[in-house]
């Protein structure tokens, strides 16, 4: 027991600092004078002194933190903070009278943090504005608002962070050294975050959107979260201008932020077109979308090629960057095109980007290494090492890549396995999972962009939030914590 | 084009050869003077004649056989004997006024020589016995016979057979030498697959069904094929007796023949029970089984327990390694059931089995891996090598069984991408797919046990015969053809 508490020291630290981020929709509920304003009170209040109390019990047992407590960390933060995130949506509901269940609440609370944007809640254009703001605000600060969180503020507290850094971006990402101190590269990631942030607000704004909307909207773009705060999604607002700005800040959201940082630091701007992975991530995007566009034309789904575009851009996009915001039912296109968008959920984010899945550079290294195997299998003694960006990737890192591939597919079928088991149809069961395990959100049968999550059972509603966090921490980090080797001196 | 010659030249004879098989339901036809007769004549004459034509215009050509060389063989083989295969089908149905086409009747070939089982015929209890008999023969000459053709004839023809073997048994198969000289190994293995057919004759013999039927069914017991002379399949018989005995049999033939070999060697049947893989493939046979079995009597489809067992011993062991014999529409089971037994279909057979799918073997290697990766991700600077039966797997090996996992995902959702675009619904693509690529038969949704494939399109025909095609070959023997570093000098 003694060897965790100086994990819950920094745990204690963090859910403060995470009680401190309630102000935002206390401020908005205050100032609107909303019906949640006394849930912002009780929500703030318990999770700062909860988080208060574990640092007091733990403040005699501070000490240099190992690989194994640094996962430790990662895992409890994720699985913590919705407990707390779910407390004033829980409030909300009971003064309203219509009670949400924790299992529902804690669901929520994890589709928010981990920018997975699935709900349970229907009626949204109904919620208090500082509920939804809420929602909307953790998907923000989850995507890679508590990665930089979690890189920047342990160093600050003189702790390691590398080993944590390690974690929660494992694979490939581990290996780019963007500067010798993380702090430094945390602050980096974190003001070009906010920089896209701020420029995203404006360009919602100026396509017609009202303020609260833009700055909603936003958290949930450039998180790549896509929560809504209307049960119609984008198809609210029904403005191509507003869906081209969102599918432009996806496309930007969706590379590596670490590749900006490098273009700002260098000033060089060619290096934006000269790194692989998010050249593949636009290419395939576009690709995507051209390719579902002409079947929508084609198919007669739309007669105006020019609807088709925008309609196929727009969704594509959107599920293909793990987003997850829909402007119409594409469950009905013909269904290679909603399939297809699920697979590509999977592929087309970046590492060092908000979004979830097997990530672009996994993908690439993949492709490069089944060509070598290829090429092994006609000359067995050739020597040809997989690079990438003129490196060199040596065997660890494709093993890794590999290892993750695997335990991302077994993921994906023994979760679906255990839904069907609840007899759940197949369809259902299947994109659930993987809309869940992706971070993206909406699935296809009952779980599709017309349905969402409230029809699944209590049992179904907990196999989707551990998708979602397994997802969120690649898998790897969380179930390494049941392995023996993990808890072995 | 001079390079292929001395390939078409093994081909031919071993096209040649393939006619003289095609003398076993000519005699039954001319035995049993069926409707039929003359279609063999036909597909002799014309089989022999076009390998004898091979044979002479490639005679100048010969040489010693490269990697390469191998490879394409292989890949021709496959694709050329399931031509000649369907001829006398052609030209049975043409005579009986109810066309096949060329399509159906290549896929139904095609389905035959790779052991899947699949089906575009109904109607099967009226076909005359010669076709039964030729549809079920192609099966076990399929399943292990043309590997161990291949492996056999080449050798003793002076030409080295090992990259052959290496291209056949893809993966981990290749690094047990059972023998220094490969034709040893290659009679070893024939002279087990003939002692367990004979044994499998009888003992259907004894539990009651005809000889026809006891070897027909063999035919396709021994070789996982799971063809059968009646549209009830199993159902047909309604003998607990006989499906135990196929269920003794499919476990059998699931496991290593190689591991037989060797017992029988070394004369030391304790060597059976020490075989990590084939006692995990029993295990996982016997243990799904058993949960099926629990599944459905407590759900309610079985009411007695010793029912609920039998069926679901039967089919389940049935899909699992492969076969894809039904004695009921176990599709309108609980709907966990269908789809493990359909994920169980790529895991629970040997290399070195007549079964296809992943394979026992690279599973095992598969988890130690990731057990080994979890490992490193807690001590970084560890080193635990990847151990099967005392020996190490080398960093090579576990790279091949990692690409070929990936070319197998990759190839099962593209082709079911390709089925969706044809507007197949999503069970019945991805199923198909997965029935085909596993050599398995029996998919869910349309191909169903209670359907067949006779509803889907030429394209989605020919869709489902490569991916039969790709399963048998283990993917990479075929892809590799379509790399550049192939056709590179
Ligand atoms: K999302
Ligand atoms: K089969």
């Amino acid at each position: 027991m003694q060897s965790i508490l100086p994990v819950f020291s920094i745990l204690g630290m963090i859910v403060m600092f995470f009680a401190l981020t309630m102000a935002v929709p206390l401020g908005v509920a205050w100032f609107g004078q909303d019906a949640a304003l006394s849930s912002w009170h009780v929500g703030m209040a318990l999770t700062f002194a909860s988080g208060a109390v574990m640092r007091l019990l733990a403040r005699r047992h501070r000490r240099e933190l190992q690989p194994r407590d640094g996962i430790m960390l990662v895992a409890l933060v994720w699985t913590v903070l919705p407990l707390f995130a779910s407390v004033p949506l829980m409030v909300y509901f009971r003064q309203e009278g219509s009670e949400l269940s924790f299992t529902d609440a804690y669901f929520e609370a994890m589709s928010g943090l981990t920018t997975t944007g699935a709900t349970v809640l229907t009626g949204l254009d109904l919620l208090p504005p500082s509920i939804n703001l809420w929602r909307c605000f953790m998907q923000w600060m989850g995507g890679m608002g508590i990665l930089v969180l979690a890189v920047a503020i342990l160093p600050m507290l003189g702790m390691g962070g590398s080993q944590l850094f390690r974690a929660e971006a494992a694979g490939p990402m581990k290996d780019t050294k963007l500067t010798p101190r993380i702090t430094e590269t945390a602050k980096g990631l974190w003001s070009i975050y906010c920089v896209l942030s701020l420029l995203c607000v404006l360009a919602y704004r100026l396509a017609g959107m009202s303020w609260y909307d833009a700055w909603v909207h936003m958290f949930t773009t450039v998180s790549l979260g896509g929560l809504s705060s209307y049960d119609a999604s984008f198809g609210q607002f029904d403005s191509p201008l507003a869906e081209w700005v969102c599918v432009f800040f996806m496309m930007v959201a969706a590379c590596n932020f670490a590749m900006y940082f490098v273009a700002v630091r260098k000033r060089s701007w060619s290096r934006l077109w000269s790194d692989t992975e998010s050249r593949a991530t636009v290419g395939l995007l576009v690709i995507a979308s051209l390719v579902v566009a002409v079947l929508l034309w084609l198919k007669g789904t739309y007669e105006d090629p020019l609807h088709a575009l925008r309609m196929a851009f727009f969704n594509v996009v959107s599920i293909a960057t793990t987003t997850g915001y829909a402007n119409t039912d594409y469950a009905q296109w013909p269904i290679f095109a909603p399939v297809l968008m699920l697979m590509l959920s999977g592929l087309s984010t970046s590492a060092g980007s908000t979004g979830a899945g097997i990530k672009m550079v996994r993908v690439i290294i993949l492709i490069k290494q089944a060509r070598r195997e290829m090429a092994r299998l006609v000359h067995p003694r050739a020597v040809n090492p997989v690079k990438l960006g003129g490196a060199t990737v040596d065997n660890n890192t494709i093993f890794a890549v590999l290892g993750f591939m695997l335990v991302y597919g077994a993921t994906i079928i023994g979760l679906t396995m255990v839904l069907l088991a609840t007899d759940l149809d197949v369809v259902t069961a299947f994109t659930a999972v993987v809309a869940s395990v992706n971070n993206m959100g909406p699935g296809l049968g009952s779980v599709g962009p017309a349905g969402n999550f409230a029809g699944l059972t209590d049992f179904q509603t907990w196999v989707c939030t551990v998708a979602m966090l397994l997802g969120r921490l690649e898998m790897l980090t969380f179930i390494v914590l049941f392995t023996p080797s993990f808890w072995r001196k």
